[in-house]
């Protein structure tokens, strides 16, 4: 069983990687690029059987930090 | 208009980081984890109308490394 998780970092949070892709891209001559948003896509290949708790808990307690980062699951079948 | 940039590894990379973290799901004592390959996720902002070739160029020139990782685009209403 495969899963996906989407690392974003939360709304308020200042995101350093993302305005130095932002100023990269104009450089290169990108117009109309309002914001960018860097963040991290971890994709797990998992025993069957692994229950959504189990990748819940794997998501809190190592692969994004909850006090400023949010995180989306996504099982691939 | 929003776009989000999936950036991962191509099959046959080494993925240290990806390996960093499974060994160290393992240690928290999750079972069962076969595979961990880590990625990066880029949320665009961008002006309406921005061509969808001029995103594939923003990957190409910039946010991958074809060489070595594939990118998917999901653009969002």
């Amino acid at each position: 069983m495969k899963a996906r998780i989407f690392v974003t970092l939360k709304g308020g949070v200042l995101d350093p990687q993302g305005r130095a892709i932002q100023h990269a891209l104009e450089g290169l001559g990108f117009a109309g690029v309002n914001d960018v948003r860097a963040g991290k896509l971890i994709e797990l290949d998992l025993a069957d059987g692994t229950s959504d708790d189990d990748i819940d808990a794997m998501c809190r307690k190592l692969l994004a930090n909850t006090v400023i980062e949010n995180y989306r699951i996504e099982k691939v079948a």
